[in-house]
């Protein structure tokens, strides 16, 4: 048996971190809040990580946002005790996030009144809750002028032990974005219905914040006139779709999947590499009368990865594998054995389909 | 708390398997296998789990396929003695393998002389190998007239305890079929590669096979005339690809995501699931001229999912979530808390997400 060292243990594909790049990130973000005055509470979904959110701990954060129940216990069990799970309550999760109440400050959301009572029904202890608004992503939330649904959420809830924290959303449609202005443009009307939405329960409620919180939004934006807080994610990892959008720069971003090159075929132009759909997920970015590509592969030397030699990238993926279309020099000398980093199209679904191992190596 | 029974246990979304069904589509291929004189070879990398493989021993199966050499492991530790790795040779991993050699009849793929010599400089025990060809799938393999390129690879196996066992493909060119007739094209002019690759090599090579089997071909085709081994791996479950491609009617579909809806909004036809990308994964379904489709949904009771009852389907997913548009009666009655059955567009990708979890109760 010889001695392994560095790149050499790797031979499965894996997910990399930039340890000082993630940590730059998070610095980043908790400094262009703190200039705006903005709660800020980042979404624990993309990473699910508990070193990473050591990381966030470092930096100062103590209140975070997740997903699901389930990711809400996980922390909870890490010691995060102020915790708001930003999806509209699955009422079957009653009893759970009942329990977790009981130890944690919890905050859930509604968009039906339904899952105030349910909810209410188990509680023991004080819960907070958001009401969902949809300002233009039509995945969830009640409509910005539903007066009569917001009454009958905040009414339902009243015969329980819940406290109104005020209206949040999450303009995801801004991952659609054709453009930086269309970002921003999303992020104006979030802005101003989460404000009329503010002027109008204030008096009543006096404590009430508004939130919200999209990657591309916080990244771009310099207005957050009138937000209270702010949820973004994505931006601990960014990735080639936040890339595109014009979130981040290359440089920023700190998640790259390293994966072993299985054959190549010259006569194609083509490589075959250990890395899919259940590694990578099957997200992919196609820009207007561009080329499908599934993630961008780059050198990957001495436990760091490079700068883009040129358009090679994922042309396709199987459920383990994909077909890297060779463009550069250094990708048509790629030969099997050869390891390549492949900047994911969404840094969420490789993080949570591999799980988070950072790379502490001190060149990074 | 109060006593919980059946489906008031599914809190999430979990993947659900029809035993009995399932059990049926293992007969049948076998079934299908033996009438055609064929090996069968299933491809495990659909289910990946301990208990369905006992369903196939249970058949009387030997033999299995994987497409890496962690899966080749892990059904090694379960008793499985004879497995090939029907995916081109990963070098990176020649240690794990040869080991791995030494305890079962291993077989792997080469397309490149370089996995030849990776592997057998660490083989201390034989292995066989099968010479993976393109038949138009375009993804891995030599091309079918690629002489030179085959002998290089022999030659280069000859100086180890390599042992050539013949020939396969993976026509997965038929997953994106749009009729049977193209199906079956792919399968003959597959059938017609190996054929010739077989005569040409058999006068030196008299025990060597030919070895195919997606699931389309094997489904749909019934002259395998000169083919040796099948080793198809969905059809264990099916799918609504497959479904959609006519490899299966809705009845020999045995595996389907139960999700807890999250919110209606009746305004615009949708309701919010508890199941997203990270539960059924991002394939999706667009026939020509029709809808973007992630998933069918069908009713949920007892235990048992039933036929659809209109276009019921999940028009997008985000990480953990997916919005249903809803089509008939059933489905705009939908109310938070419900289930509902999501037939999922690529099992396999479902599978490895949610992990195989078999439900063996009686009415199923």
């Amino acid at each position: 048996m010889s001695v392994k060292t560095g790149s050499d243990l790797i031979t499965r594909p894996m997910l990399m971190i930039n340890e000082a790049q993630c940590r730059k990130n998070i610095a980043a973000m908790a400094t262009k809040a703190s200039i705006h005055k903005l709660l800020f509470r980042p979404h624990f979904k993309t990473h699910q990580s508990p070193e990473v959110g050591k990381w966030f701990s470092d930096g100062g954060i103590r209140a975070i946002t997740v997903s699901s129940v389930s990711m809400a216990w996980k922390f909870a069990t890490e010691g995060w005790k102020d915790i708001t799970i930003a999806f509209p309550f699955n009422i079957r999760e009653s009893e759970t996030a009942a329990l977790l109440a009981e130890s944690t400050d919890l905050n859930v959301l509604f968009d039906m009144p339904e899952q105030a009572s349910a909810l209410g029904n188990q509680l023991r202890s004080v819960a907070g809750y958001f009401i969902k608004i949809n300002t233009g992503n039509n995945r969830a939330g009640l409509e910005p002028t539903d007066y009569s649904g917001i009454d009958q959420i905040i009414s339902a809830a009243s015969a329980y032990p819940l406290k109104f924290k005020g209206f949040l959303t999450h303009a995801g449609q801004t991952y659609k974005a054709q453009s930086a202005d269309e970002i921003l443009a999303a992020h104006q009307n979030s802005k101003d219905i989460l404000q009329q939405l503010k002027v109008r329960y204030k008096a009543k409620y006096p404590d009430l914040i508004v939130s919200t919180g999209d990657t591309p939004s916080c990244s771009l934006a310099d207005d957050f006139y009138g937000i209270d807080e702010i949820r973004p994610g994505n931006f601990v990892f960014y990735d080639l779709m936040q890339m595109h959008l014009g979130s981040c720069g290359f440089g920023q971003i700190s998640a790259a999947v390293i994966c072993p090159v299985i054959s190549v075929y010259p006569h194609r132009n083509e490589a075959l590499i250990y890395g899919g759909a259940v590694h990578l997920s099957k997200e992919f970015l196609q820009p207007e009368q561009g080329r499908k590509t599934f993630g961008l592969a780059v050198p990957f030397q001495n436990n760091i990865w490079a700068a883009a030699e040129g358009q090679d990238h994922l042309s396709s993926v199987s459920q383990e594998h994909g077909i890297l279309t060779l463009d550069s020099d250094w990708a048509k000398q790629l030969k099997p054995g050869d390891l390549v980093a492949i900047i994911p199209v969404h840094s969420c679904l490789a993080a949570d389909l591999l799980g988070t191992k950072s790379n502490s190596n001190e060149s990074f």
